[in-house]
């Protein structure tokens, strides 16, 4: 097995990054993550007006894939995501969803239930639902800080990035360089508060190479659907974004023109909210796999 | 039974529209509605263009319920939706989430098998999920037109707004004024054509009042989940109207700070789009009943 240990990290994607680890198509790989205030919170009393924003969103790696090349699709399997005991959520003033309305900042401790699968705040039991916050890959060019999310993946926090999903990205630069870490135990569509439940995990991942396959956005397949992640400066722009890349992948992949691509998406194609509090909102559009076939995606992306 | 048939219809909700009939809470009716087109569309020879948008989106009724007053909340439980066997969906230049794009009208009519409980677009079959897309009570004051959501209601165009929901309506005006219609056989979140499956469909609800309630938009409570939906000029204003009433009702029900409702709504409510495409956007904020019960809502929605 090849482990990545949390001291392994970045705090932003970049064209230049370097490997910490190189690994082939097919391998199992260990992602050991911290939290996404890396460690600086352990109590309620630890406040995020207090910590040094410095440190915010570590992602574990970067890992080289060989033979990884711009124009290629970087599978990742998420095989499991195992969370530690206890999580933090915080809401911090001028941040979140309703930024104006926050007068005080706050920490709450989640404490977690592995046995039972739950974790508890507010005396309230929730079902665990662990994913993954920040993934991604080199862009091709400039530096992006792991918060934020574009189309080389990062901060989507998107709770389809979850145990049984592949994430697919567009690989830009030689060897990918995938990265990843932000893990929630759980966290709703929006994420107003600015926070999900932040935890260390455990993530095992197996990677897969398709050649000569591209796409506009990461695109996550899960066991009934493919979710195209599109994230930009307003919700109202990544609802566009996302739109339009669901329908001409639709258009391309049944051989429908754009209008009856559009009528199919409109009956059949969800619209989700992933966020809306990072420096980019995310928003997602999801197919089932029953009007929408992976094989037939995967022949429109290699343009055949 | 009360039948209100699908020729006692308006095209606008107002605040002094006057009732086809009067029922007492407790009590069943069947709306017979029509399609969003008024019937003006039979095949895939009539487009959007030709047609008369004075009559779109017509609405059956209003029906008054006795004792109904400003301050209540009047629920409509959606016992059961018929569809008839023929929908239609429709693109028009100009309109929907990606405007630009379309470069001709295109209707398609899409076959309902009611047996099999699917419809068939595009050679694709989809399972049959009717919803309404066009309900609500007389707004305080004004004339809002029946292809516009508010507060009030009308377009909000929710997949939630199903069989076994109940919809609650802050009530305006004497005898609230419930109408409804613009059914489809099937419908994405987001709508992003501009039409889902329109059909025309017999639509039985059970009428209840609640005395002395308020809240700010209508709320859905669906077997799983209390829903509240928020129309905007935008969908990133829909998004703070959502997460605002939501985090109120939280705090209220269950005694917590605003902060601590805040975290509770990051970690388990969901976000959704309704639709993107109407004059207003919809987007709906979901909280598990699990979390918040129905009952603790209520006592928060009547200021106990």
């Amino acid at each position: 097995m090849n482990i990545v240990t949390s001291d392994n990290n970045i705090y932003a994607f970049s064209a230049e990054m370097k490997p910490v680890l190189e690994v082939s198509p097919g391998e199992r790989i260990l992602f050991e993550t911290n939290d996404c205030f890396a460690g600086q919170i352990g109590s309620e009393n630890d406040l995020c007006t207090e910590i040094n924003f410095d440190y915010i969103n570590p992602a574990t790696g970067p890992v080289a894939v060989r033979g990884a090349e711009k124009g290629d699709l970087l599978g990742v399997f998420i095989e499991d995501i195992r969370v530690e005991e206890q999580a933090v959520s915080v809401v911090i003033p001028g941040e979140g969803a309703l930024p104006g309305k926050v007068e005080k900042p706050v920490t709450r401790v989640v404490m977690i239930d592995r046995e039972k699968g739950t974790c508890t705040f507010a005396g309230i039991t929730l079902p665990l639902k662990p994913m993954i916050g920040v993934i991604g890959v080199a862009p091709e060019e400039g530096i992006f800080p792991t918060g934020t999310p574009a189309a080389h993946g990062g901060n989507m926090d998107t709770t389809d990035i979850r145990k049984g999903t592949t994430v697919w990205f567009p690989v830009r630069r030689s060897g990918a360089m995938l990265a990843l870490g932000d893990c929630h135990a759980v966290m709703g569509d929006g994420e107003i508060g600015c926070s999900g439940a932040e935890v260390p995990a455990r993530v095992t991942v197996v990677l897969d190479l398709l050649k000569g396959l591209s796409a506009p956005w990461p695109i996550a397949v899960t066991e009934k659907e493919i979710v195209i992640i599109a994230s930009e400066e307003s919700i109202e722009r990544a609802v566009t974004s996302a739109s339009e890349a669901m329908t001409d992948l639709v258009r391309k992949a049944l051989g429908l023109s754009f209008e009856d691509a559009l009528i199919l998406c409109s009956l059949s194609m969800d619209l989700r909210i992933s966020q809306v509090v990072d420096p980019k909102k995310t928003v997602r559009a999801a197919m089932p796999l029953s009007v929408l076939p992976w094989e037939k995606a995967k022949a429109a992306l290699a343009g055949r």
